[in-house]
């Protein structure tokens, strides 16, 4: 039998697939819009199904000879029943047994995982946090998602709703969260609050904004402009991903003193920003740790970009069975 | 064989004892001032070993037949070479290679850990936590310690430094910490910081500074004075203990994000103050949970009193071999 697995990372928009190979290699990638417009719960086995073959096809795969096919979802996925419980980006696939009537459709052991849990996996396997037995990691997209590797194991908590780690308060009286709190991480480390953060500044005429608003001219301060501002030698965007940083090093020096991990990986989309944001988090990290000289800081970033999440599902569907 | 096992809980200045029967029963305990005041390493040995023989000799037991000894310790317990590697209240004993000489002259397994390590773990297992997979501990001592059991098991970290509960931000312009950090949990809700929070209190003429320094008449206001006022109604000691739980609320809703855990238990010195920390600490967590619908918060006061450590002591020795 084939060891071949499939991965796929089903985001609100996109969908990537990653075929893998018995020794761990990318045999194969694609992407396309998730299905699920029409929001038919047929139709999205439909699409899906035909997506997954045609990958399949054009590697010569035949379903039934993958060693597993898993898909790593935004939200709250409910591993042992196989369904997506709760995703605000996925409503209209909540609650389908995908795990169910896709293994029955494709007629091969089918697994759903979180997707940054997906991802914490792939890079912990193959990529940034290999030769770790804890290690956990930080996905910095439009909010801050987090996964953890314990003990040499992938740690869900009790029903899967476990490593937040974009929700622990670094300031209990700052900024309000998504989430309903105050003070999060991720309402100064996510990619929607850096352009808020980038907005406000330009609005308020922070030190350097005349600069940043040439560079823009008249595009939206996203990350990934930022970012190439911040290479271009802008100092208030600079600035603005050395604030996410300072943030992201608070929380980095709690977990830290809470886990004690051998790594923490930065990935998603904002962490191409790279060492704008990894200098400022690594210093603010080391002023906080309670034992600098004995504690282990080691902050890199991803190694798969934007696969991760896909491997670690196709990982995970061959390893484990539910 | 006898399946009894013996736990020392060993602390700056007292050492307290815990015997244990095959079915998890306490069969006795003892308490004496901790040995090593003179700090020679053959004094602390001798003196330990003249202990263990004395609660063993009355309750017939003889040391070759324990299951296991288990000193739980204050400080960086390095767990697998058997000894105290930092510890401020414990300096002499540093680097005695306790397990390996200890076994020696009692002829039977010994173990070290981390004393809130062993807390948590006598908890889970006979007290407050016991029927759950994941579980967090805070030992509200003159600081805060934590112990985490995930997945069914203690879980340590990297070399043994993980579970600082008490080392989070949850301010970060906020309070100095002893650990050299601002804004750490334990900034606001170890003894010692409450302590001081009622100086200050009462200096700056807070409401209610009247009645809580008569209640005092010029002793200090350690926690138990101050948990005795708020039981005798003194509105300003509620307060202060208010102000502590909703610190630890603030850390305790970033944990449930984090761990997902079915239950978590406070301990220590501090938590004798009941309902007077809990409810505080339950409303200020709940109101900063991501989804209160789903998520659980069940936090409670631990169930074993000050034996928590010396009995999990106890049962990690007979149960673990490092």
């Amino acid at each position: 039998m084939s060891r071949i697995s499939l991965g796929l990372d089903v985001g609100g928009t996109n969908m990537k697939a990653a075929l893998l190979s018995p020794a761990g290699r990318l045999l194969g990638r694609a992407h396309w819009p998730t299905p699920g417009l029409g929001g038919l719960e047929g139709e999205i086995l439909d699409e899906l199904v035909d997506r997954i073959q045609d990958i399949l096809t054009r590697h010569g795969v035949a379903a039934p000879k993958l060693a597993g096919l898993g898909l790593a979802c935004a939200g709250l996925v409910d591993f042992k029943a196989g369904l997506i419980s709760d995703s605000p980006n996925l409503r209209a696939w909540e609650g389908i047994e995908l795990r169910r009537r896709l293994s029955s459709r494709l007629r091969c052991p089918v697994l759903l995982e979180n997707d940054v849990n997906a991802l914490a996996y792939g890079e912990w396997r193959l990529g940034a946090g290999r030769g770790t037995r804890h290690m956990l990691c930080l996905a910095l997209g439009t909010g801050v998602g987090g996964g953890l590797i314990l003990d040499g194991s992938l740690y869900r908590g009790y029903r899967g709703l476990g490593a937040e780690l974009g929700h622990v308060t670094i300031d209990r009286t700052g900024r309000r969260c998504a989430c309903g709190n105050r003070g999060c991480l991720e309402a100064y480390a996510g990619a929607r609050q850096l352009s808020l953060a980038a907005g406000r500044a330009l609005a308020r005429g922070r030190r350097g904004h005349g600069a940043l608003r040439r560079y823009l001219a008249g595009r939206a301060p996203t990350p990934a402009r930022l970012s190439q501002a911040a290479r271009a030698g802008n100092a208030l965007a600079r600035e603005l991903l050395a604030d996410l940083g300072r943030a992201l090093g608070v929380a980095i020096a709690s977990y830290v003193n809470i886990f004690a991990p051998e790594r923490v990986i930065l990935a998603g989309g904002v962490s191409r920003a790279g060492h704008f944001i990894l200098d400022p988090a690594r210093a603010e990290a080391r002023s906080r740790l309670m034992n600098p000289a004995v504690q282990v800081l080691d902050l890199r970033l991803r190694a798969l970009g934007d696969d991760g999440a896909a491997l670690g599902a196709a990982l995970l569907a061959r390893e484990r069975r539910p």
